[in-house]
């Protein structure tokens, strides 16, 4: 019964007619697990519905469906584990449980004929789990990047269109309640790469360990960043992308530059979205809120309906296809931007250039700002490249007398 | 085996391992309808699996489904319906087929046990029939605004961004394959009105004959709207669009303008995109292509497997809820562009604005363009106001001598 549990009553409250006319039977709330049983709660609740014992709700015959919305690895992994034994169709909107667990718990799932269903754990609002299992099972899914954190995406759009620093962003989006007083798990992008798993395991069969994703946070992005990749018409977004290569998954959570004229880069502030390429459908977008207890609620809802219009034992709808044959590879092939600080005299920018080349890099564009201080900006966007040799030549640049600093590196996603 | 099918054919070559893992079963093609038996094709199909008699499509017991993607009214209606008798799933693209005939086909459907899925028939390759059928049950759907005819909206395209007629982008779209010779269907709104009567059966239950819904095409959208669209900060394109008002559901297609920041502004060239507001998920958007052979034979292929993964007889997920309730409304509250030709001479604004004021009409923006010469252009936006009044007023400013011509009105979509 916390914010998404609350979501979740109150859309029940508002469409209960028609959720009940599409099942052709009533959907009825028969027990609340909660911590504290005489909590003031927002909204009003039966006291007899409410629990402290999760055994009244796991050990309950009459209950068809359990939905979990506890958060955190423990205890939720064990009491969807208990009610799937129990033959009981579990929903949840946990992305920490289904990143870790997810293989084993729809293998038990499958092994008890039961359903297990966790759109809410991608995305929040954005139907992109059911998306992938069944509209596109039709695709041999070739690419997804997502914009599937909020915080960030908050924050990156305040950096940008407000012109303030991180730490004021951040401080913005924990007053309106979009991050949380330890950011970390956000701002380090810990909650992308939990969620870019699911994704992995959905679109291309792979199971992976959220640990074994390449993951760069958005803390080391400065308003310099965002100024000059505006001035090469790019914005600066935390990107989750897995694109396969002939039989290698390449996988990154990092920001990155997007051309403004993609969809992608309008998707601004809390909202989320997600870019597909499929080997028939071509390019997919889809955009909607990613949090918030009405829009994941929503996607709760869904599936305790999806649930209910079938009969569990027929139900094979949300096979994932088990492929252990894709190579994960956190290397890059792609499209670089590079920001070097150097000491603004003649010859500076042909010395770096010059190395570049002799690392076959070949570069996209070049801007030099501020002429005539000691100390300028020197920005490069590369051609598609090797990210090894890229490496590479910058520890060679970075010995240079006239490089001051090697301050960022950004993939761009030219889309 | 014309276009989508053999997108379709293609396709299932392509993906035909993924499909088989998926549903633990063989996707065997037995027969295709074609007029000539001898025709060259673009794909290599066995000669033996052609045929020129329906009924050997209709009356073979072994065949499960049958895709329909003949297009055209007759004889694809009698075809669907027969195979339905027969106790065959259908699977379709035929838009004129559903907006006409959708609700009785489907009662069929229901009565003989069997599923009639239409997905392709919208949008093409974006799964929207399904996304509003499933993924949004839990919604009550408010508001569905769409760019979902890739013809009109390649047109609208190029004039904006190559700054050609509508004459010359139109035989650009000729050129390339995305307009017809004769492109009456698409450019007068035909096209997208069968599809928003589909989307609406989905969203809303209500049943809409394609004639009831009020329909403007491009044909008179010109440079000059597009122009000063765009300094207002607007794009112009084509909408479909369904709104929920209390009891009443207003339905229209209309070129309109969009704020430019809005996603669907950047929806360019061939794509689709569709913007629908739930009450309990929010704003989502949809993006894709709306087109083409292997994006559409993909939404087909995805509904032949969904009715592979399911038992019929368990099957009733797509149901649709019938609503009579609602009443269609074609008049429309909200904002507009009016665009005038006047002569310019002191104290002209100030009469045509005075006369908005005396219907109540208030302005959010002016802008008059081209001093010093005798006629000028006068563009107005206006709040958000009843269309009758708009009408009204405009009634008595067209007899101003000063007003040379109203020369459009166009809705704006300020989402």
């Amino acid at each position: 019964m916390g914010n998404i549990g609350t979501g979740l009553y109150k859309i029940l409250q508002m469409n209960r007619e028609k959720v009940e006319n599409l099942l052709g039977r009533n959907v009825e709330i028969r027990k609340v697990l909660v911590r504290n049983l005489n909590k003031n709660r927002k909204i009003d609740i039966g006291k007899e519905l409410l629990t402290t014992k999760v055994e009244d709700i796991i050990d309950d015959p009459e209950i068809d469906i359990v939905v979990e919305l506890i958060g955190g690895i423990n205890p939720a992994v064990d009491y969807i584990k208990r009610s799937i034994e129990k033959g009981k169709h579990v929903v949840t909107a946990n992305k920490a449980v289904i990143a870790t667990y997810g293989k084993e718990l729809r293998n038990l799932a499958d092994e008890k004929g039961v359903q297990l269903k966790y759109e809410a754990s991608v995305a929040g609002g954005i139907p992109i789990i059911d998306t992938l299992i069944n509209s596109l099972s039709s695709n041999d899914v070739e690419e997804i990047i997502g914009i599937i954190n909020g915080t960030t995406n908050y924050i990156l759009t305040q950096m940008s269109h407000s012109n303030i620093s991180f730490e004021n962003a951040l401080k913005k989006a924990q007053e309106k309640g979009y991050a949380e007083a330890d950011p970390t798990s956000d701002v380090e992008g810990y909650d992308a790469a939990f969620k870019l798993t699911i994704l992995s395991a959905v679109a291309f069969g792979e199971t992976i360990s959220p640990d074994d994703i390449s993951r760069e946070g958005i803390t080391k992005v400065c308003q310099e960043d965002i100024k000059y990749a505006s001035k090469l018409d790019y914005n600066v977004k935390l990107l989750a992308s897995a694109k396969k290569y002939n039989n290698s998954l390449e996988l990154h959570v990092h920001p990155a530059l997007i051309p403004k004229k993609h969809p992608l880069a309008s998707v601004d502030n809390e909202f989320n979205a997600l870019f597909v390429r499929g080997n028939a459908v071509g390019e997919l977008m889809f955009y909607g809120k990613g949090a918030g207890s009405l829009p994941t609620g929503s996607a709760v809802l869904a599936d305790i309906i999806t649930i209910g219009k079938t009969n569990k034992m027929e139900q094979i709808s949300d096979k994932v296809i088990t492929n252990n044959d894709l190579k994960i590879n956190g290397q890059g092939i792609g499209q670089y931007y590079v920001r070097l600080k150097v000491i603004d005299k003649p010859g500076v920018l042909g010395k770096i250039a010059t190395t570049f080349g002799e690392y076959r890099i070949s570069l996209d564009s070049v801007v030099q700002i501020g002429r005539d201080e000691k100390i300028v900006p020197l920005v490069f966007i590369t051609h598609e490249i090797e990210k090894l040799k890229l490496d590479k030549a910058l520890e060679v640049i970075r010995e240079f007398s006239v490089v001051k600093e090697v301050s960022s590196i950004l993939k761009v996603e030219n889309l």
